[in-house]
């Protein structure tokens, strides 16, 4: 397997995919802040998608949004005025978890290094605790939108 | 890709693996329940840890357990007494999701099933709500032990 690297070139596909993908599907600009090495390895909301990868490397990607941020994501992209969340938020995370991690894969083949991904998993709840278990650091890449913050969180084996 | 038929052929190797691993690791005794199909998609815990699985079919597999089961397992496993779900406990059910996983996924090969694992990923929280999203019936596998209950779930892609 392949050796993940941080670098720029790693990072852009993810953050890239984001961007694209909350503009076109639900007009929502993101606005991605420094990303960072989370030596914690915990991120913190309340609801996450999350996708399993593997191939040049095996790790995940999670995407952890507050309530306010994932509104008014999946109330955009499905023309509804959704207070709290329930089935239809889910499933919408989960669509998004897909898509982001489908667009930075086929970015990062086109690099060289070729993924695949498992099926996502949506979690939801107050304040959920979440621990990526992989040997490199977690990446973390912040995102600020009008409604609130979320985070973007990549995690691959070191070797 | 594959498709996956629920049958006992499948479940098998997950159910086996269960009971081996927490036999062999921390001396609790796991008493399977009969699977179902869960159409809810929907389990309840206190922590879960969750992997993603590529190759014959793109799914996922996570076990979900009470405090006081994973207490019991995590405090046999490591010779303490922890009381709270801190970070030991955290990793414990890494290495648990990973071990299970593996050995199913081993036995799967073996009858021609072949598949691939991303790192697992860690929930902790009170009652959170784990959706999975696979196109498939979620397949429940709920375990009794003498501290409370946990269930193992299996989801993949129908085709």
């Amino acid at each position: 397997m392949g050796k993940i690297n941080y670098n720029v070139n790693f990072i852009n596909p993810f953050l890239q995919a984001v961007i694209h993908v909350l503009q076109t599907m639900a007009h929502v600009q993101a606005n991605p802040e420094q990303p960072y090495l989370n030596e914690e390895r915990k991120a913190i909301g309340d609801v996450t998608g999350i996708i399993g990868i593997t191939g040049y490397s095996k790790g995940t990607m999670s995407i952890t949004l507050e309530k306010d941020v994932i509104l008014k994501i999946v109330n955009n992209m499905l023309f509804e005025e959704y207070s709290e969340i329930n089935e239809e938020i889910c499933d919408a995370v989960g669509e998004l978890t897909n898509m982001i991690s489908g667009q930075a894969r086929a970015k990062l083949s086109q690099q060289g290094q070729s993924f695949d991904a498992s099926t996502p998993t949506i979690f939801s709840g107050r304040g959920i605790e979440i621990k990526h278990v992989a040997s490199a650091p977690v990446l973390s890449i912040p995102f600020t939108t009008d409604e609130g913050r979320f985070v973007v969180e990549v995690a691959f084996e070191s070797s």
